[in-house]
């Protein structure tokens, strides 16, 4: 999100450009057990940039060991269509995925430190100020590389065993990458526990401890409010969304909840509202689809199963009741 | 909504009390296959307004040739506990069902026309202009009786059958309604095409055409930005909206996709904001699972599979992937 994350403090105005960055096939793609074929996820992958989509987190250059699923980072970014302005990220956890990622030539890598410390501790066994120690080498590994750094921030939201996660605590973090050298922050709403108040304060709280630092936002669904926290973030002038595909991703402390809020619903709801996505609904429920027909299950997605709004019907057929 | 039903024009302040009006008892049976006992559709209700639910609609008035499901209005609106300031609503199609209505004690009737021509003779088989001449009849007879009437117009962001359904046509109905003596307008997403757009545009020519008329919104979340309307309504200063507990309801267009918003869903969105709704979530959430249980399949509703926000779990878990 370096090239496009928000710096607004008024709200998006219609019209505005609004980046969506598709994380499925690295966020939703991460949880699946069965392998997916590597040329399956460049298919998947050609398929969403082919509807316009103008960033993606593609892959994770995590150990192969800890996540078999995305041991084929390097192939899979050797492999894919990269779209003119389109931008590529990966996920790096260390120094050693940022080296493997900058040979494969991505336009930004995403770091994560949890909000939390229990869960940092349990993510990645080290502390907040440890991770961020760790960082140093990333940003001086890429420094004038072209590679920017987006700082993620997880449970940025509140936290499955802390609760409650202050927004001066997010924001202290986002300060820290700022000086590191970050350009934009991410908020992950790791557990799905981001409302439009929460959205509110800890995008309020980085605007004023870190100034002129961008912000993009990474909602879950798990409780049936990740598109009420786009409305705040729009409201609040943030111009950079995370989304997956169908819905794809989860929350492994709600099971049956959905995931990432999901990327066609997202385009339909900000192509709807006048803003400049420059996706092609048609075309990304196509993705959607094929996506679906590969992992072999429905996902959860609404539009995927609705079609557009303005899908006309035969009135020979029966009526809906009233209401 | 007659006696709730927002007057606003500037947004919803914090802490204002907003009101949920249930209508999974009529929306959300109408359309199960299976006959619900009548005692069963009773403790469910209960379970509702014990959790705080101060307004519901129980049941509909149609021909129970039509709909055999509510054929025990009646028996349900005897057997049902009222708890005291809740407003109790039934849907009526005409004078033979604002009768039946008025003899069991309703608070209020909803009557429906549709904003578009063809929906509505598909509907109930007549013209607009029909419907509401017919309505004449209702306005007379409950004049003065103590029981409102409430506006219902339906596909009032968009028709399966015409597409775009025009603002003013929907302020044309609704002046119309307030000329019958209607004092609130309830407007319907009958098939799930409700925007923020088309839910800011249709608030604004009804307060334009009709100043002092209440108006309330009844979303589905066929394509998933059901609360994302409700986020443009508070913002546009309504404060009555519908919905289902558990998500119940459908669209007859969209197989698969989810019916009304769900309650526990808006009134952890309206509660987590700040809003007063009189709700107690928990105790909703066992209404939901009461409801799941008795129709013996699992309903669309997250906060329903997540819990609340602040469920804490042990650090000794697993913990989620980074993000």
């Amino acid at each position: 999100m370096a090239a496009t994350a928000s710096l607004q403090t008024a709200p998006v105005p219609e019209g505005a450009p609004i980046t969506v960055c598709e994380v499925g096939p690295r966020d939703g793609f991460q949880i699946e057990a069965a392998f997916i074929p590597t040329a399956k996820k460049i298919e998947i992958i050609n398929a969403l940039f082919a509807s316009g989509i103008r960033a993606m987190q593609v892959t994770s250059f995590v150990s192969p060991r800890a996540v078999p699923q995305l041991a084929d980072a390097e192939a899979v970014l050797a492999g894919i269509d990269r779209p003119e302005g389109a931008l590529i990220t990966a996920l790096i956890p260390n120094l050693k995925g940022a080296e493997r990622a900058a040979g494969c030539g991505v336009d930004a890598v995403h770091t994560v430190v949890s909000a939390s410390e229990t869960h940092n501790l349990k993510n990645v066994n080290r502390s907040i100020d440890a991770s961020l120690k760790d960082f140093e080498a990333v940003f001086t590994l890429l420094d004038n590389s072209g590679i920017a750094v987006e700082g993620g921030i997880a449970t940025a939201f509140g936290c499955p065993f802390e609760g409650i996660v202050p927004p001066e605590q997010v924001a202290r973090i986002a300060k820290r990458y700022q000086d590191l050298g970050a350009t934009s922050v991410g908020l992950g709403d790791t557990t799905g526990m981001a409302t439009p108040a929460t959205v509110r304060a800890a995008v309020r709280a980085i605007r004023a401890e870190a100034p002129g630092l961008g912000i993009g936002l990474h909602f879950h669904n798990t409780r049936g409010v990740g598109l009420a926290c786009v409305m705040t973030g729009l409201a609040e002038g943030v111009t950079h969304y995370d989304a997956s595909v169908g819905g794809l991703g989860g929350c492994p402390f709600a099971a049956g909840a959905t995931g990432n809020i999901c990327t066609e619903d997202l385009i339909y709801l900000l192509n709807e509202s006048g803003y400049d996505t420059g996706v092609d609904l048609d075309r990304l429920v196509g993705a959607a689809r094929l996506t679906q027909a590969t992992l072999g299950r429905e996902l959860p997605g609404q539009v995927l199963k609705s079609g557009p709004r303005l899908r006309r019907y035969d009135p020979g057929l029966t009526a809906t009741a009233a209401g």
